[in-house]
């Protein structure tokens, strides 16, 4: 353990969320997510342990999200219903991200099922944890920190 | 996640315990735990969404334990107090082993801490839970699975 880190955050994902730059993007995603294959190779950390909730509020309390894009947050869209239906833990987590400061709900993309498996493709890494509810994929891109541009 | 398994169990904590043989030990430990040293390049599997009794329970749903031996379970005694003093979480712990079936206290070998050091250092593999409480140290030997030796 470190001081001040969240202890949810192992060695191999804290590491993860250092190398990673500006555009780059994590996936936070239920326990039966397409992990291993859709990361070919890239890493996949295990949270069997947490809810997508408590794994994104860990990664989040690291992780700048990307102000210069109009939504550095995406979820899969459920299917199932009509478009722009969130389940409940997608509701939770809007509401989560938005009391957090980290984004409002209109910087969060709904993203249709392999729509959002083609970004996974291109993300750094994925974050396997124990959610159990379906739908429960959220990706997120990380921004700056630095010194303002303009004093 | 697969049918009848605790999806506490990762895919490589599934594999490690499916590899390790008759008298090989699992230990599965708390935060703070020095398990990369003594680890040695052996497997350390993450679980810090999760305590020992937690953990433990996941292991030992699939890990018979080593009838064999008088205490296939060993755990870091407390040190700062007279012999025989169990913290907390021990006390929780051995309740679960013998409510569970699998440990009887008296199989439960408390280790002064660098002899349980040492044996650490010969366990096949560790599991570092996100578990706050010291000394949160158990270690688990593995027993067999069989056709009865006299019918």
């Amino acid at each position: 353990m470190l001081k001040g880190i969240d202890p949810l955050l192992t060695p191999e994902l804290l590491k993860v969320l250092a190398e990673m730059g500006h555009g780059d993007e994590i996936v936070v995603a239920d326990a039966n997510f397409t992990a291993a294959t859709l990361a070919a190779g890239k890493p996949v950390i295990h949270l069997p342990g947490a809810g997508v909730e408590r794994a994104s509020q860990a990664v989040l309390s690291l992780l700048p999200l990307d102000a210069a894009v109009a939504q550095p947050v995406a979820f899969m869209q459920v299917s199932e219903y009509p478009a722009g239906t969130l389940s409940a833990l997608q509701r939770r987590m809007l509401d989560q991200l938005q009391r957090g400061g980290h984004a409002q709900p209109a910087q969060c993309e709904a993203t249709e099922r392999f729509a959002f498996y083609d970004r996974v493709r291109d993300a750094f890494a994925i974050v396997l944890t124990g959610e159990q509810q379906p739908y429960g994929n959220f990706l997120y891109k990380k921004g700056v920190i630095g010194e303002a541009l303009v004093p």
